[in-house]
């Protein structure tokens, strides 16, 4: 076999069988196959598409050239959430204890990632004494036992997907639906899940800025996970403007903790039970989507959810109490207001700067190597619909340094306030089997 | 400029601006760019082609990679000839004595390069004494004086082509017309050609099988030319089987010879006529094409253009009494003739596969440093549309081995006779301006 002669195949429109793929992505993985072939490939993938068959054949391709978790040792079936990313996102930190609050087991695997804030594992360390580093059977035990636990990634996971990512960032072909599908799908199921909820944004501040491209992503996803035996549901959500209010790292753990009462901002909660009824039906905890709704509704009235949110705090070595005194969470030196300059009602905020001004303050990292403030970042006062006095505030900046012109000058830029009513915008789209 | 923003630009269908495709070709050549860059652009342009102002810049590009011929010190109108290659094209040894004739300088820059016979220059290196090594001075001293003089390639034109062919070689991104336009135009214009006859073949003989792929190319390779500065004309011509009879580098040296007494092979002839005129035609020798051709049958029914033959050998080295008598010629220890196995109408003869014949002999090279043996080869005796009775002569092998079955074998198996009269097959598809 060649490849030169399955780069041609694909190029004139013909599929490629289980075993060019396997040729292919071993050979890639290897160094057998130069990266100027690999390339050429990814350029004729990217015209020529895949059928869902060489899509699991490449994702399964990618899974098996390294390391998978094995989590045959928890009990009951796993399902994995993921996010294709957006501002504000703090659906995991919610939804792990939740979840796991009706019985479904959450063994989620997380990592630092760069970004406008930091992961959920780097949210999480903002609880004094969190330990997010674990060994493989302190993990297994901790989900069996109480049904949650969250550990740092470690060994080498999909390594065909990830020289296969750095050489598609730098030679244009990320943009293609059937690689950025397999690229997510080979990640979540060498992690282990027996099955995936998928939050794929759509809007400004979202990688799928169209709604028909989020849809076409979550098709070809939820049908890779299907084709690999992970039953795949994905949740097709809005992210015209930061979801919830918080957008920072300590300030997120404190809005988890709101919303896991029943008293976070409503897009949130909302999001998080429409993602959490699919995983707890997926989980076989529930016999209907709205049985399970209802399971969620009454782990939040009850407390149970928030106390089990608790628990796992303190399986970690992080310390409960700041549960109940949020004050012990890191706090920043400076709050200040920034204000409206205008009456009206709020049209639009550009997820995308607000992310960019809780980066500026020191939320994020630019480089692997960045220090995160985990105190800092930016709680939106006002959002889409709501009306605006001038002088109003639109949002609190929690900042550890003195000068902060800049980062309200984004926030000003990232609202618009007009004079009409806005049209209500849906949350969620649509959910995709 | 980032390469990666010039590959995405081409991948959404856009066209490249002359800087863009100056920093490409600078950057490729001088490994600024690395390879797998080069081959997404490759493949993105593949699917998304090029404008007639892009080809002439990625034409133009690639011909200032390196060194340009400066045939300026000779006086005329320097037309070069080129052919997009089939099996047994004697055209060019013919064609330089024959429009040197009517006063056309002929500065040929001429390689051995691969295939089923040698190249130019190895078919006049068949004649005792002849000399392709000259001097810049020597060669365009000559073709002052008698209009004529073929060297052997030199200096490094195009490398940027070069490096680009061969990277397009292991990427399955050869077949696409405006780089193959592109590669062709800017090695005749880097070798100083100011105007260009093309010969584009079609049939099952070439490498383009289709005439309307055929059409395509060639009007691509005359608007680059023309929007080069160099006036361009394309004829496309019949390729279904070979050109004239020989198919060897002597035995082209004797039918090159038999042409120019008009006494050569009927297709052969008329191609050469057809492609003489337009160079006499470009190099204001005439005033239109009736005139150009008029000359040349003249020059022919004279004797001028096989005179002007010996001048051109003598000149260079050679003994001219092999003009006379081609009896010294490399001659083949063994002739055999294969022979009709039925009787009917020849309707095909695989262009190929009597190439691999001749290739078989010894006539051609495989490898860079292959041997040459320039007796041998193959002459055939029939042609498409001749009747044949079982026991006819098809074809003349001239061999140096006594035992010649496969050879024999080879060329019955490309020989097609049927029994209907076959229908005439022009031999000059279009000429395109």
């Amino acid at each position: 076999m060649r490849m030169v002669d399955l780069i041609a195949k694909k190029r004139d429109g013909k599929s490629l069988t289980k075993n060019e793929i396997d040729f292919m992505i071993d050979g890639y993985t290897n160094d057998q196959i130069p990266d100027y072939q690999m390339s050429a490939m990814a350029m004729a993938l990217y015209f020529q598409g895949m059928t869902t068959e060489e899509r699991v054949n490449l994702t399964m391709a990618m899974v098996e050239s390294g390391d998978q978790v094995d989590l045959s040792d928890i009990e009951g079936i796993k399902v994995d959430k993921h996010s294709t990313g957006g501002v504000g996102d703090t659906t995991t930190l919610i939804l792990a204890p939740l979840v796991a609050s009706v019985g479904v087991p959450v063994a989620k695997m997380s990592g630092r990632g760069l970004g406008h804030t930091g992961g959920t594992i780097d949210k999480l360390e903002s609880i004094e004494g969190f330990q997010v580093e674990l060994t493989s059977e302190q993990f297994n035990k901790l989900v069996n036992e109480q049904k949650v636990a969250v550990v740092g990634q470690s060994g080498n996971l999909t390594p065909a997907d990830k020289k296969l990512y750095s050489l598609r960032d730098v030679t244009a072909t990320v943009n293609s639906i059937p690689l950025i599908a397999s690229s997510i799908m080979s990640k979540k199921i060498a992690s282990g899940a027996d099955a995936i909820v998928l939050d794929v944004k759509t809007g400004s501040g979202a990688f799928m800025k169209e709604l028909e491209d989020a849809k076409e992503l979550a098709r070809a996803m939820v049908d890779i996970g299907n084709g690999a035996g992970r039953e795949t549901i994905a949740v097709i959500s809005d992210m015209n403007q930061p979801l919830g209010f918080a957008v920072g790292n300590a300030l997120e753990v404190k809005e988890a903790i709101d919303t896991l009462q029943g008293k976070g901002p409503k897009d949130l909660h909302e999001l998080c039970l429409t993602l959490g009824s699919q995983m707890v039906y997926l989980a076989k905890q529930a016999a209907s989507i709205e049985e399970a709704r209802q399971k969620l509704e009454e782990v939040i009235a009850s407390g149970k959810a928030l106390e089990k949110f608790k628990e796992f705090v303190e399986s970690q070595g992080g310390d409960p109490s700041m549960v109940d005194q949020p004050s012990q969470l890191p706090q920043a030196k400076y709050v200040v207001d920034v204000k409206a300059k205008e009456t009206g009602v709020v049209h639009e905020i550009i997820a995308d700067e607000i992310g960019i001004a809780a980066s500026m303050l020191g939320a994020g990292r630019m480089t692997k190597e960045s220090e995160i403030d985990l105190a800092v970042g930016v709680v939106l006062q006002k959002k889409i619909g709501d009306n605006v006095t001038e002088g109003d505030t639109l949002v609190k900046v929690y900042s550890n340094q003195e000068d902060n012109n800049e980062v309200e000058q984004k926030i000003i830029e990232a609202y618009s306030i007009e004079q009409e009513e806005v049209n209500n915008q849906p949350l969620i789209y649509e959910i995709i089997h």
